[in-house]
């Protein structure tokens, strides 16, 4: 497989970037648009030709690149299932598998950041967990729908379930940390290890964050595929 | 072995953890001061504990962390053969062989963005480049005994002659990129894809770049094993 993690600096975001060098068929998971170009020639430097953008939720922090991929690409834009983009081709549930060429992509509703984010196990040894399971932290859970309640279930019992080994690939990072793993991230994030749910809930009803920069541009740009 | 990739944002620096998860033992490459607190966490819960710093060059963009992680550590500051830098604890030549645990380190002579700049291939597949070769790029030779023919010969002799699946893990990155291989740098640099020794220098004498905001400050310092 071929894989790379990308990042935005302005926004501290991670992109990702799956080939199959086998069939040649690639996908980009939470494409940033001032980073299409970069991307793009990435892909075309590696050979792929991009099929899919998938979004774990609806971004609060940048805006996607995914319909300036699609145009320029003819990819298809997948979100998450509930999610109001009603310019996506389609969504994905709990649960399905995207076959890219003949890698294997399974999505996993982890709502709480949003209601209705997905993490993406790819071929089973690397979890993209988007602003579900950050390392060393978590997303925040104050708007859009979050639910810190509904967060600590699924960091705890879906993603914390996998095997310890599991790259955890994060969906930001703002300390510089590239990667982690799922037994690290039980053992030492501070949100998560020793602390009960409604501890978690009380953590997080306290963290009083002021909003994302973007905030009231990028939601509704990124529900109209970051074309609004 | 434990490998992390570490990104300290002010100056775009990579920062290397190599850890031998058999014995203990650990190594960094090029730490920032500024990520001292943040390196040292991580070898603490990665049960790792700190043998070497190793530098690639003496840096004009960054202060290294090397110093302060030896007072708090006890471990060995290492620099290149023939860098000034009096405090340090020993010197890596061309060729020479570091263990760290059970893990193998090979020094690459990478002379060109400066008259004393080292490589280091872990354990055989994967190339820090430093400063040498960059993802799509290379260091500046305009300053600290910098020579662009000599840049030119480490980059297609040394490190373009390493297998093309090799690992490159280069010292700094402005467009978020994290990891290339030797074989895409071969193609797609556009420093050297097809680029001739005398192009490659009239090329680097024209880039006309301001010093590094640092620079004044931030060489004395490395000389002084960061605690100038």
């Amino acid at each position: 497989m071929l894989f790379r993690q990308l990042f935005d600096p302005e926004s501290s975001t991670y992109t990702y970037l799956i080939g199959d060098p086998i069939t040649g068929q690639a996908a980009l998971v939470d494409p940033v648009l001032e980073q299409v170009d970069r991307d793009l020639q990435l892909l075309q430097e590696l050979g792929l030709s991009l099929a899919f953008c998938l979004e774990t939720h609806v971004h609060a922090d940048h805006i996607t690149g995914t319909g300036q991929l699609r145009d320029r690409t003819g990819c298809r834009g997948l979100v998450p299932q509930g999610a109001e983009v009603a310019c996506a081709d389609g969504q994905m549930g709990d649960g399905e598998i995207l076959q890219v060429g003949t890698l294997g992509i399974v999505a996993i509703a982890t709502w709480g950041h949003t209601d209705s984010h997905l993490a993406y196990l790819v071929e089973g040894d690397r979890v993209l967990t988007g602003d579900s399971l950050l390392i060393r932290g978590c997303g925040r859970t104050d708007f859009q729908g979050g639910d810190a309640g509904l967060l600590y279930d699924a960091v705890t019992r879906r993603l914390f379930t996998l095997p310890d080994e599991t790259w955890v690939y994060p969906g930001h990072d703002y300390r510089g940390q590239t990667v982690s793993t799922i037994g690290e991230e039980k053992r030492h994030n501070p949100r998560f290890a020793g602390r009960d749910r409604s501890v978690f809930i009380a953590l997080m009803s306290n963290l009083n964050l002021p909003n994302p920069k973007k905030m009231a541009e990028a939601v509704p740009a990124n529900r109209q595929c970051g074309q609004g």
